[in-house]
């Protein structure tokens, strides 16, 4: 189910076709995924998304591209966003993630849920050392 | 302000003295910072909690400790757990983060949240690519 | 699926009828969709959270009708709420909302979580012009 | 800090006085806490949220005043409400929550809180047999 | 859907074996549900979780069993987590859960995220005789 | 607290002089908010988030700008943004949100956040006239 039907031929907007050129000569792949797809009917708003979506993770930076989507997943999971835990776990394989890393991607995103729930529950005062405005 | 009082000398307790002194010798320092101290009126939650950070985030591993923060922190941002980002912010700053890793996470983390409403605003169907039961 | 099977006659009970038929009168219209099923099981829930919806969505106010709705779905995708997202969306459609109305609100919804993560990723404290209490 | 600021004199309004007075006679006490306070500039919301809280939590029902409290904190703490986690802790205390069954509580909460992100992390179909429409 | 395949033959590992014969004899089923052998493909985050779900919810304590499932439900209903509220609906089934605790425990989850959001949205300052720090 | 200590003089990195003077050009005052302040340590995030702000919030369209401002402080009700929640209800009080609409904006929020909680808690199933791919 989804809350827009795409456009049967979105390309038929130059702007659409423009993005998902950029896309498929980003990725290197003909494949463009439903996100895109349903964006589309919004050519500024596709446009935007992609432009940052390119600039954030398509482009070499201080962290590398891996460390990218695990971050990206660990978001991911805790907005309970069905469809990005299932496009970037993709992406994370694609991009070399290991059995290994990926269970222990999930037992960190797994603590960090579990302590995030005990600090709300006692209202922990934050210590004075944590602050970068001291 | 906080929903506990700390006792005024925990350590009374055999057990929590025995995880505190754990928690000073695995790092290496006399601070014990607060959420411990919360959590010390409970011996047994403060053990199995401790006893998963130590494992989860303290042995060497598939992830290096620094990634391994940066995920933590992701997650406490989306939870919106204030303590959690305060101590994982400083925790990564004392594992090396530099600004430039520090921005990169922001920019990640605040993209996720963005196409996490994307995605689900729109009820995007998962495609069929990503479903790992293929 | 679902955590609860809907009665296959949740109208011999009187209390149920009533408020279907306030459902079917308010909205003219037999169709009644499955959260009111669902509910169907707990009659004072049901006359409860029906007579709220109807109260705060069904009655003229400072707001006008889709403005209401735009909200509603704003929540409902901050919260992650998959049905809620696809009820409200169509009952904004049928309140009006034009395509461009829509990407609008989406790039709002999108633009929020962004900078939801923002503020709260750098903890960003509160400036003192904000505080109603000043 | 707040969004806005009550009135000095709140039962100047009769609706708001007349609530207040139910609050300190269902209560037995004078006290009447600050989201009632912040509440009290719009009477029709005071009056709905006062009855519902009224009707929900402090009728004799199926389950027990304390595990009403539990369950009310449980909420507040996963959607990360600092004021809804210490006003409802303090009401829990008040109803006789011991410090085991308060640890307990955290226990489960944390607990929740971390297979909750492994279930949407692994994205793990729901078994057939949990399905309450079969 | 899902973003790792289980193996065909989990048990072949003696660690995955011993966790699953554990929630067997525990149980009393031979039923293991989805996430288990979802969890399976790192076995020492299967243990870990698997022996807090142990400790937490299958030992006699301070809250009766019930209770502790609706603490479980309502934390997994707060976090959206659809397997979470399907299998711990069905738990609180089995251990005796009625309709009408299954209704007053939605009411008090709804009520709760009803006036999280208030409070949270008018920013309430916390009342001084909530702290527990003085 | 805060988890970087902006700079004292932060407009002496060009890029962010630039977006501060953009800033006050298009509010047409001199005050920037502390969030701009604390973003301006990544010159490339704070001009892709300024820009965003901008191209959405900023400039006409087919939303009437405090429709938008209410649907901003929508999210950051979901999503417990306590920053986002101030910024944004003084920004709505200054475009013109009357005591009553504020009230009634509440309303809406309480009341989804209600309902999604009961949607979530029942796994509805969604009713196939609200897909838009039929």
């Amino acid at each position: 189910m989804a809350t827009t039907r795409p456009s049967a031929n979105p390309e038929a907007d130059p702007r659409v076709k423009a993005v998902f050129d950029d896309i498929r000569a980003t990725r290197k792949t003909d494949f463009i995924n439903n996100l895109w797809r349903h964006l589309a009917f919004d050519p500024a708003l596709l446009e935007r998304t992609w432009a940052e979506v390119k600039a954030v993770m398509g482009t070499p930076s201080a962290l590398d591209p891996l460390t990218k989507e695990l971050i990206y997943i660990a978001v991911s999971v805790a907005n309970a966003c069905s469809y990005c835990v299932h496009s970037h776990t993709a992406a994370a394989k694609a991009k070399g993630m290991t059995p290994a890393q990926h269970g222990e991607l999930l037992a960190i995103v797994a603590l960090a849920g579990k302590t995030n729930q005990l600090a709300t529950a006692l209202q922990v005062p934050v210590d004075e050392v944590f602050d970068a405005l001291r």
